[in-house]
């Protein structure tokens, strides 16, 4: 009798998982977008018993040693991808005893139901009451994790969203970022200071915003027999590879966040509507990283999205949509799309002031993580960076301070270096495009957007997980990541 | 050391099995109203995965001696009731080997998912291909069920709907039918011939019938916050008690079609929200059976949505959303609403005629499971009774004939009746109701629905599945299901 291999084992757990991921997923972006809210109790009962049966899936005792048999077996290439994907899984599904995956649920639970009134009170002390809880269970994952890995327990839990980033890498680019952003960043307002920009005329009918955001998504390439476009109020991208769903929200007073938000997630979307077919079920198939994965919404929304060429698209369809006025005129709409502004509000910033946030971030949440600092140290934290940074003054102001985003009431510590890691991928798939297409600018203003789409989807979302991030950098662009080209992106667009 | 009740360690089942349930609800609403069409395949296969966990829940060996256990446990007439049901449930699961669940959902998916173009074209053979393969699991199924509960095969399928239910019992019921319910029909086509009804005349907007339909929704008694009123190509309502999704279908050419749909919806939707809270996730707490649940749509779309003091409530409604027009007033719209016209479509049917409809189908595939007749005696049985019943010629339209309904190839044999018996519960509700509030119908006709939402609530929706179905009737309406009523309502409103 011929054993089954272990492999062929470990593969139809996965698939069995994927199947139970869709589900989460749907039910997820249902909650978003049309659960009432009498539904949320119920839900969130749903969600946790399907969250508890997955990680029991994890965390079967029979994995170890399939792994380890599997380790063993005659594989391609693709199946060594594969299975060394399903160890890390497994590796950090396994590092956190069932208590403790419960224990966060709850916490971060309670805190970010709680953050979304005390965010609007401005009630500081009242949330720092469960964020305590939230980083306490944190750190505790956090050394487990690390005891696992062998890295810091900052690196731990930044592995679970950036497999194989360093604090050194980060801080070497974070390093390099802080030596030249703000002088670049002052000398760009210096610039548009003396730049004459018409601000669009509102209001801008909702209804024909979510039209001109369904077309726009559809010249971005969007499968819609593939996938939706909603509206939520936080926007993401969510579903599954085969039905992908974005959201976006519509204001009357403003139709930039719609659209630019859209076109945002909408790279993420293509991303995950391009992920290899035939491998779908299995982690190799699996987008890489999150910076991998911001690098695509970047690479749409900053790369493509603010560039002049695309401006001079978006310009007759805002008219169309919106009604003529001259604030569309291509040229007034570029200098519209590329205006930079320090502002307190991270998800609002440009990006040549979005890695300040980001920074500022990192330094916070990695100082908490290490146990070097404690919840109540980070308002004056917050105030010094902001104003060494972006040169405001937040004192007091928690709402648009430090308690801006969902990350640290949800625990999600160890993802905002993704961000700007994302807009440094973005710049650097861009010069490589550049390179194998030097008419690029030319061909996005005549609407021909292919040599991009080509180029993202044969080196990034084809590429999914076979390779390790550093390496999938390498073969798509000839090196690893290299903050120089996101330098040279600001310079060109913003200086020259 | 105390040992867990066995009755607790069931519950925990049943609570694991609905938090399930609710996301294959989810997931199922969300495939009829959003997914694209790429999303089908992957869809099927999470659905099945879930069907899979949930069969092998229910079959897990422990239970049987749990059950064993738990009912020499002291147990409240509550949980009494609920491990009664637990047992059904737990019968039917196991009396199926998981081969043959598996079998089932692929016959019955591909036979489905070809009748859908198959009926478009006609097209009798090509899905007798696909039927004969429903109908042979079916068969199996039936047999299997049957040995298991001393009953014939075709009450073993129908006791899947409506649990109890005999075949003598329908018997007698439609028996009695067919003895007056055709020269009653006849007499009113003769009355309804001599009135004078103006068409409404049309395009009714479809955003403004939707508008309309929420307004009734609400008017209904229906908890926006607690459910949603969407699109899908077949009406159904779905979701959870906490979370109820209705849905309709909007034509510019018909606006009776999505009113009355919804009212109809509402109806089970209603009956969803107020199951017992405190019992959610026991099976004790579900809706009682097929018939009952008809019998709250029917008591909502035919009771109380097609009498004279509803259609009162409704003309300034429609005049309002759609347009004054002669049509929409009070005396017209109810001769509308009460237009008798037997016809070939089942769904389109009036309810005098629709008894018709559902007793020529129980005749069919009660001979059919029984092993009587065969897939291609189906047309000329069709036709036959179609004449008998309707006095309408079908011979060659299999379209609007024997391939109609989705039930055969859905393989759902046994409901049916449902539809029927909920009619004459619904009559024997409005009964009970007018005893109580012998004022009825000048209150529904100042608007003020209580005594009918109480009554129900009270009655119905409460009791959930505390009793059988028959002891349900007699507590509520002191008498076990008695046809008379339905005579009685249809003379009253029709020939009186």
């Amino acid at each position: 009798m011929s054993q089954t291999p272990a492999y062929d084992l470990l593969a139809a757990t996965q698939l069995r998982l994927y199947h139970f991921g869709h589900l989460g997923a749907i039910v997820h972006w249902d909650r978003e977008t049309n659960m009432p809210p009498k539904g949320i109790e119920a839900r969130g009962a749903a969600l946790a018993e399907l969250a508890a049966l997955m990680h029991r899936m994890r965390t079967d005792s029979q994995l170890r040693q399939r792994i380890e048999r599997a380790e063993q077996e005659p594989l391609d290439e693709t199946q060594r991808a594969n299975l060394r994907e399903i160890r890390r899984e497994w590796q950090q599904a396994n590092a956190l005893p069932e208590a403790l995956v419960q224990a966060r649920s709850l916490a971060s639970s309670r805190c970010e139901h709680a953050w979304r009134t005390q965010r609007q009170a401005n009630d500081w002390c009242g949330f720092v009451g469960n964020f305590r809880d939230v980083l306490r269970i944190a750190r505790e994952e956090a050394e487990l994790l690390s005891q696992r890995q062998g890295v810091s327990r900052y690196e731990a839990l930044m592995d679970r969203f950036e497999p194989g980033m360093s604090c050194a890498e980060v801080d070497r680019v974070f390093c390099d970022l802080k030596a030249w952003l703000p002088a670049l960043v002052r000398q760009v307002e210096w610039r548009q200071a003396r730049e004459v920009v018409l601000t669009p005329v509102g209001p801008f009918d909702t209804s024909r915003q979510a039209e001109l955001c369904q077309r726009v998504t559809r010249l971005l390439g969007f499968d819609f027999d593939a996938g939706r476009l909603d509206v939520s109020t936080h926007p993401f991208s969510g579903g599954v590879p085969e039905d992908v769903r974005l959201t976006t929200r519509y204001r009357d007073d403003d139709f930039q966040q719609s659209l630019m938000g859209t076109i945002h997630e909408t790279g993420h979307g293509r991303y995950e509507q391009n992920r290899p077919r035939a491998l779908l079920g299995q982690p190799v198939s699996e987008a890489r990283s999150m910076a991998i994965h911001e690098s695509q919404s970047l690479s749409f929304e900053m790369q493509l999205g603010r560039s002049r060429g695309f401006a001079g698209l978006l310009a007759p369809m805002l008219a169309e949509a919106l009604g003529a006025q001259p604030a569309f005129e291509p040229g007034n709409l570029y200098r519209l799309l590329t205006r930079v502004k320090p502002g307190l509000i991270r998800v609002d910033a440009d990006e040549a002031t979005y890695p300040a946030h980001v920074i500022l971030r990192y330094e916070i949440e990695r100082a908490l993580i290490e146990g070097e600092i404690e919840p109540e140290d980070i308002p004056a934290l917050w105030d010094e960076k902001m104003l060494a940074l972006l040169g405001h003054d937040t004192r007091g102001n928690f709402r648009d301070g430090p308690m801006q985003d969902v990350h640290w009431p949800a625990g999600m510590f160890g993802y905002f270096p993704c961000y700007t890691l994302g807009a440094m991928y973005s710049a650097q798939w861009f010069a490589a495009i550049r390179r194998a297409t030097p008419e690029l600018d030319a061909r996005i203003a005549r609407g021909d957007l292919t040599p991009v789409f080509d180029w993202l989807r044969d080196n990034i979302w084809l590429q999914a997980s076979r390779w390790t991030t550093e390496e999938l950098a390498l073969r798509a662009s000839g090196e690893r990541l290299n903050p120089a080209h996101f330098r040279a992106h600001l310079e060109r667009r913003y200086l020259s």
